[in-house]
């Protein structure tokens, strides 16, 4: 099946807001299965969108269209829909309830101009939103479904997967479910990842359990895409296929799908009782900036400190915290250029001792505090779980 | 004249990269006074290739198209640009004999298949990329001229400036130099920033000087963008503008053009031979993060503090440092959501004493840390400049 997706407005056209949009739906579709074989991006003006709907229309099976359903005379999807299926609009009186309602639920009453969002073309197929008030909606131009999405970017994720994607599958006869199971890894490139799950029964790019990498330095993501007949079937293939994955890419995973490796290290702190400290140096205050935030942090992460000089044991010291992280990065002389490295000595004391690390990491001056950073999250990491801190990894250089 | 853009790549339309090429690209037009009216975006596939250029060349009088100039057999844009223009590849032996000097300099042997770079239609017209190993060309295939940029984004940012606009403009008929002139502020939003520079004679968003806003929050970017014969008359013309703009926006510029906030902090800190230490609470190292990095801050920045309370006196006297700068952000309580709210205390000590500012911010907690990191650099721009740190911004609640 040829999906097309179709952005409009004048903010992305222009290029002042970049089209996450895009790169999210695509994504998901791919995930599951639909691949996108056409992108086009038009601006907020009748005649463009008039033609792209009639030439994405003639070439693919479905479309869809972000953008365009709001309560503003620059919106513009449903009226140019219309026109180009040749129907009049026509009030969806569901729709202007559900609006209404809502509005008088807040205490407030509707503006006028939202009437418009709930103004479809005659022959359009609802499409639900369930956390605002730009509606969805399915017609035919040309030879392909058209299906219309909001701009906002949470409640176009959502009306994506819950009410886009099933009918696109249902479309393309795709039955069964699908399902993402994502490992986060750090230390290894994507080529030897790839090595490393070589021969895996089921596991590759076109197999039965489809293999993906998506690299967003300094972490890799391992995407395991399946579809079953049902929950049992997917179960019941994909324990196994994960169970190997996890065992091959070893230590070297941080974290599975939703987790993240601050959250991992923030969590394991929690369940052992114990507080934190954080050291720096030229990584400047990124190390803390990645624990700080979390939920429930303020009551692990009791001090931090930038200075010229770390030690974790004087940071244990001084801080009174039951383990101290110090993230020494020393930077080499000279301008950067893709080549500038850095000397990085972790060093992590507890109330047994200190353990230490020390790599050379490589890759230009941002790069290089990004990596030191990770690494430091990963040795302190790789420390509450009982794993070796010393692995080599690969953007060391020797 | 209407411009496209047409960009190619697997990686683009399955959404793995964000396409930020396109918006790069986008914005530069528009601010050189092309506007964009048309963007695709198809994969490595030859037939799909073909037709985008095929319904592009029916479409536009000039398309930009971005990628597939690489060496591998999966780069296609010169192969289906002859096919469209129904010639041979042929070899441009003077990028040739440039790529084998460049490879030679660096005491290295070109591989082989980089030949596959120096090869482009009969019929093209080089264009140089002085810093890489794709070249660009231009070829005319329907009613438009179609010039070919490589997708490494470096490279085509320097192409494009150097050699795709220039060339556009003498296409489009259109004469003289453009500047592009950029105020940074914190503290204004866009319809505020609007407000406050009305009725300034030759500046709106049509006008002799076209206005335009861009917003990253917490700053608000303000494009000044002229275009002239020469650079005697867009001095003339921009001076009286440009100062008109400076004096209204007033104590809320925090940087102009390729300046940043943090960056002329340091360089004030620098001019007065001043050392800085910098104390912070909820931000947990989001302010130290965005000095540290600046080159030469190693010498000013000489200690930073993340805790639960932090006192900019305190801190002064600890560290030894000219001046200290304490952000202490104390969050609400309870979920995240779009109205959480946070109360910023900041604190700047130094020899004469100590000056505070205090705040409500809203609008979640990463909204709400990331302004109270802006904040507290904005109060130090403003102490250091002798300007007053208590000026009421768009983003606080009272």
């Amino acid at each position: 099946m040829r999906v097309e997706i179709l952005c409009t407005g004048d903010e992305i056209l222009t290029g002042k807001t970049i089209n996450t949009n895009y790169s999210h739906m695509a994504r998901r579709l791919g995930d599951a299965g639909l691949d996108v074989h056409w992108g086009t991006t038009v601006g907020d003006d009748r005649a463009t969108l008039l033609a792209a709907f009639k030439q994405a229309g003639a070439r693919a099976d479905a479309v869809i269209v972000n953008g365009g359903l709001g309560p503003t005379v620059d919106d513009l999807s449903q009226e140019l829909a219309a026109e180009a299926c040749g129907v009049e609009l026509v009030l969806n009186e569901y729709w202007m309830t559900r609006m209404t309602e809502s509005y008088a639920r807040r205490g407030r009453v509707m503006p006028a101009n939202n009437r418009k969002q709930a103004m479809l073309p005659a022959n359009a197929e609802f499409i639900d939103n369930p956390i605002g008030t730009a509606c969805g909606f399915a017609v035919t131009i040309g030879k392909a479904r058209f299906l219309f999405t909001p701009g906002v970017p949470r409640e176009m994720r959502r009306m994506l997967d819950e009410q886009v994607i099933p009918r696109l599958l249902k479309l393309g006869g795709i039955t069964g479910i699908t399902r993402l199971k994502r490992f986060h890894s750090f230390g290894i490139g994507e080529s030897r990842a790839d090595e490393m799950l070589a021969g895996i029964p089921g596991l590759a790019i076109d197999g039965d359990i489809k293999l993906g990498f998506q690299a967003h330095f300094p972490q890799l993501e391992t995407k395991l895409a399946i579809r079953g007949a049902d929950e049992t079937d997917l179960n019941m293939r994909l324990a196994p296929v994960e169970a190997e994955v996890r065992k091959r890419l070893g230590n070297f995973v941080v974290a599975e799908d939703n987790q993240s490796l601050e959250g991992v290290v923030l969590a394991r702190l929690k369940e052992t009782d114990q507080t934190l400290a954080i050291g720096e140096t030229a990584t400047g205050g990124i190390v803390a900036a990645r624990i700080a935030p979390l939920s429930g942090a303020e009551t692990v992460f009791t001090q931090g400190t930038i200075a010229k000089e770390v030690s974790a044991e004087a940071l244990r010291k001084a801080s009174g915290a039951g383990i101290a992280l110090a993230v020494d990065t020393k930077l080499d002389e000279g301008a950067d250029r893709p080549d500038f490295s850095a000397t990085i000595i972790i060093g992590i004391a507890d109330a047994k001792g200190t353990v230490t690390r020390q790599a050379r990491l490589v890759g230009g001056r941002d790069w290089v505090r990004t990596g030191a950073a990770e690494l430091g999250l990963d040795c302190l990491r790789r420390h509450l779980l009982g794993l070796p801190v010393d692995e080599r990894i690969d953007f060391e250089r020797s």
